[in-house]
C-alpha cells in the first residue's frame, strides 16, 4: 500500500542568485528526468538558496556514480553544495539509550510498521537495563558503562562500534550522557538528540523540575542535531503539550514522554527521508507529498 | 519514582440537589478518610450531578467489602449511582486487532513502561498476522477468523475467552469488524474502540479516503465506548492533526496513525484510572493530579 | 517594517507532464525575472500539476498587460490555466454579517493593523444591529432584510451593490442566510464563508447544539469557498479547540468564537495573498515566506 | 443567551489538612447556599490546599458585608486565606499600550461582545499613536511619555490615574516599558502582562529575533502577573504556534501576534472570572462550567 515509487533526492544549497531554478530544472529535464517534486527556500537575511528535488528513479539511465559525477560538474559551475540520496537505500541507525525506554520502544515499533525506513543495526547503552528490549527485537545490544574517568575510552569504543556497523545515523533516545565535542564534530549532522524540554528554555538537567518550578502552562520537547555545545545544535522539530497546576514534576515527566516520542520520531523520519538541510545553526525541513 | 500512594476512588452520579457535596464529604470525614482529590460536575441541562472522589487507602480501617456495604447504605439514602475502584487492582485487558499493528505496539509499550496500569491478558484477532508481536511479548494470542456466516459463532468464542481470562476491559485496537449489538450490550461501558476519523465526520469505512475527497485540512481520531450503533457510542477522547494538499489517502492514513495511537492510549488510561463517568451518550472525563 | 518588496504572483495549473517546471522557470529567466519563490504540487491521483510563482516586481520592464499577453501565449502552448496577481493591488472586500460581531471586529482590526492587505469597502447585513460598528470604522453599511419571499429580490440588491463597489471578494462573516446557487455560481471562488463547525461534521444549523449532544471533545470551525451546495464548497482552512463536559451548547459557542475568528482570518489572508488554487472541490493552499 | 445566573465566588487557600472540604461545604449548606461548582487542588509538594467555590447569588439572604464577616470568622478558625467576588460586579480595567494595536483591539472587541465582563475605563500610553482607537470606542486616553529621567514621575502619574479611575486590574497590552518594582509591588496580583515569547525562553527584548536566530520550530506567548523581576512573575497562560524556516524575524512577529492576542485575552478572562489563585510564583487557574 506504501507508495513504491523509488526516488532520487538532491539536497542543494548555494548563494542566492537569479536563474538557479531554471538552470537546475533544465539540467534534469535535458537528461529526461521527471522532477517529481521540487521545493525551495530563500533565506533573504543570509542571501542563501536551498532546494530539494525528487526525481523518479525509473528515469535513471546511467549508474548512480555517473549521475553524481555528471551533476558534480554542474554543481561546480554554479558553486552548489549538494548531497544525493536514493530512497531504496536503508540507512543504518544506531540508537543510544540509558534507562528510559519510551523513545526506544517507539522507534522500534515505527521501524517495524514501515514508518521509519531504516535498519536499526545496534543499540548502545551506558546501563544494562534495556537489553531485554533489544533481545525481544533481536537487535545487537552493547553495554558500555561510562564514568568521568572512562569517558574518552568509552566514546572511543562507541565510535569503533559505529564504524564497524557502518552506521549512518546515531539517535540519542534519552541517552543521559553528554557527548564530547570530539565525538559530535566527527559525527556532525549525523547525531539526533531528543531534549526533554522546549529549547531554549530549560536547557541542561532536570527540565521537568525546572518547568514545575517556573509554573509553566505548557511543556515541550526538542529534537536537534547534536553539536559541540550542549543543547545548542540545530533544531529539527519541537512540540508542546498543555499542562496545568495539577502536575508535579513527575506528572510533567509522564505527560512529557508522549511529546518526546513524537518529536524524536518526526525528526528521525525527516532525516531518513532526506528532507533536512542544515545551514549554520538552523535547519530547513521540507515537507513531502505522500 | 511513580506516585506510590494507593487510592480508593468513588465515581458517583445522581440527580442534582443541594447538599450532596456536604453530605458526601462529611460521610467520609466522619469515617476519618482524607479526601485526596474531589471533582464535581453539574450538568444543568440534564439536572445531573457527577462526582469523583479519591481517598487515601491508608485510611481504610475496614475490609473493602465493609466499606462498600457501608457506603451503599448512604448511597441508597441519597439515591446515588456509584462505583468504587482501588488503585492497587490491575485491570485485566483484552486487545482485539486485525492486521494493523501501530495501536497494539503502542499499548504494549505503554503498559511495559508503567503508563497503563493493567495486565494485557490476551490478544484476539480475526487475522494471524500479528501473532508474532504477541509472541515477542509473551502474550496469549487467539486467532479467531470471522465471516458473515460465522460471526455469531466467532463472537461466542470471543466472549468465552473474555470470561475465561476474567477480562475487565476490551480494547478494539483497529479491529476491523463490527461487533453485534448483543456483544456490545453485554459489555456495555467495557469496550473502547478507536475510530480513525474525527467523529461524527467520516463514520463507517475508509475515513481517510473520505477525508481526502472532502479536502479537509485536519484529520482526527476518536476513542469511544462501543455501543449498539456503529460509531455512535459515548466519545472519550478525540484529537486531530493538521494536514494539507500534499497528502494522498495513503499519506493521510500514515499521518493519522500517530493520532490514533495517542487518542486510544489516552482513553484507555482514563478508563484504567477510573476517571470516566458515562451518562446517556456522553462521558465526563475527569483530569487527575499527578 | 513590513516586507516592502512588491511581487507579481502567478497561479498556474495544468495536466501533469515532464518539463513544465523547466519550461516555466526558463521562460521567466529569459525575460530577466527573478523567481523569488516557487512552489509546486502534483496531485498524482488527478494527474494534475499546480504551481505558484512569485516574481520581483522590480524586474517588470513591460506593462502588466504586455506581461500577461506574453505569458498568455506561453500558457496556451502548454495548456496552462493561470491567474496573475500584483501584490500592490488592494482587493476590494465586502463583508456580509447578521447579528454576531466577533468575526467582523476581527477582520476590521486585522485590516487596520496591516495583516489583511485589502480595502473593506462595504458591509451588508440582513439585520441593522451591527451598523454601529460600521459607523465606528466609517465603512458603508447596507441593511438589506430578507424573508423567504424577498430572497431573490434581496440578493439582486446585494449583487448590484457588489458590482457598484467593484468588489473582488465577499466574506460571509457569520451571515446566517443561505445564498442561492445563482449567487454562488456567479461569484464562484470569490465568496469565503465561515462555518461554525468542523466540516463535514455538523453541517447545517446549530452545530454547537449538535456537538453538545454528540458529546464531542473538540469543536472546530471551517472556512470554505461558498458553492451551490450548502457547506460543501472547497475547504480553505480548519481548526479546532479542545472542550470538555463542562461546556453547555452556549459555552461551546463562546469557546468556538475564537476558532471561527482565527480560521476565517487565515482563509481570507491566504486568498488576498494569492496563495490558493482551487481544483474540483479541493484547494491547494501554499504557505509563503515572510 | 448568556448564562444569567449571578454567582458569589470564594477563592480559598490554606495548609492542607483533613476535613477542610467537609467543613467548608457544610458551612455553606447550613446557611442554605447551593454550591453550584466546587474545585480543589492540593499541592502535595507545598502541602497546600486551594479551593474555588461558586454559590448561587439567589441564596444570599444577608448583605454582602454580613456574608463576608460571617465567613471571616470561619476562615479565622481554619486559618484560610480567602477572597470573595460577585459576578455582577464589573471590574474596572486600565489598558496600557505603546504603539502596537493588535492586543488592544482584541480586548476592546471581546469586551464589546460580552466575552470579557469588565469596564475598560481608560487607556494609558507612552506614545500618542493609539489615541485614534481610544477615540473610536470613546475610551479616555492618557498620553504619558516616559524617558529614563522621567520614569518615576511618569509612573506616579499613572498610579494617580489608576486610583482616580478606581481601577481593579491593569493590563499591559504590549506596553514596551519596564515597570518599577515599586509599581509592581503596589499592584501585586493586579497587573497582567503579555510577553511575546514562550517564557522562560527568550526573556527580555526582541524575542522574535532571538527565536529566529535559535531556529526554533514553534513560537509562543506568555501572559503573567507582573512582578518585580522582569518576565519572572507567575504565569497565567501560554500558547504556541508552529513555524518553519520560511519565517524571518518579521514573519515570526506577524504570526506571533495571533498567539499574543489569544493568550492575553484568556488570561484576562480567567482573572475577571475569579478563577486564579496565586501561590508563591505559580498560579492555579481553574476552568469553569459554561
Amino acid at each position: 500500500m506504501k507508495d513504491n515509487q523509488k526516488k532520487i533526492i538532491f539536497l542543494i544549497q548555494c548563494e542566492d542568485r537569479k536563474g538557479i531554478l531554471s538552470a537546475t530544472s533544465t539540467w534534469f529535464f535535458q537528461r529526461s528526468y521527471n522532477i517529481v517534486h521540487c521545493q525551495q527556500h530563500t533565506d533573504n537575511i543570509e542571501g542563501r538558496y536551498f532546494m530539494r528535488i525528487e526525481l523518479d528513479m525509473l528515469d535513471l539511465k546511467t549508474t548512480r556514480k555517473e549521475l553524481e559525477e555528471d551533476f558534480g560538474l554542474f554543481a561546480k559551475e554554479y558553486n552548489l553544495t549538494w548531497e544525493c540520496h536514493y530512497s531504496d537505500y536503508n540507512a543504518r541507525v544506531a540508537i543510544m539509550v540509558s534507562k528510559t525506554s519510551h523513545c526506544l520502544y517507539d522507534l522500534i515499533a515505527r521501524k517495524n510498521e514501515g514508518d521509519l525506513k531504516c535498519d536499526i543495526s545496534l543499540i548502545i547503552s551506558n546501563h544494562p537495563d534495556l537489553e531485554i528490549i533489544a533481545n525481544q527485537f533481536r537487535i545487537p545490544f552493547y553495554y558500555l558503562p561510562v564514568t568521568a574517568e572512562t569517558k574518552a575510552e568509552q566514546e572511543a569504543k562507541v565510535m569503533t562500534l559505529l564504524r564497524r556497523f557502518d552506521i549512518d545515523l546515531v539517535v540519542l533516545a534519552r541517552y543521559m550522557q553528554i557527548l564530547s565535542s570530539d565525538f559530535t564534530s566527527q559525527w556532525h549532522g549525523k547525531i539526533i538528540n531528543i531534549h526533554h524540554g522546549f529549547l531554549p528554555a530549560f536547557q541542561g538537567a532536570n527540565p521537568y523540575r525546572q518547568a514545575y518550578e517556573r509554573g509553566v502552562k505548557m511543556i515541550g520537547a526538542t529534537a536537534h542535531y547534536a553539536s559541540e555545545e550542549l543543547d545548542q545544535g540545530p533544531i529539527i522539530d519541537q512540540d508542546v503539550v498543555r499542562v496545568n497546576h495539577e502536575l508535579s514534576p513527575n506528572g510533567l515527566r509522564d505527560v512529557g514522554k508522549d511529546v518526546e516520542r513524537r518529536v524524536l520520531a518526526k525528526a528521525v523520519q525527516a532525516h531518513l527521508e532526506s528532507r533536512i538541510i542544515m545551514y549554520k545553526n538552523r535547519t530547513i525541513v521540507f515537507d513531502v507529498e505522500r
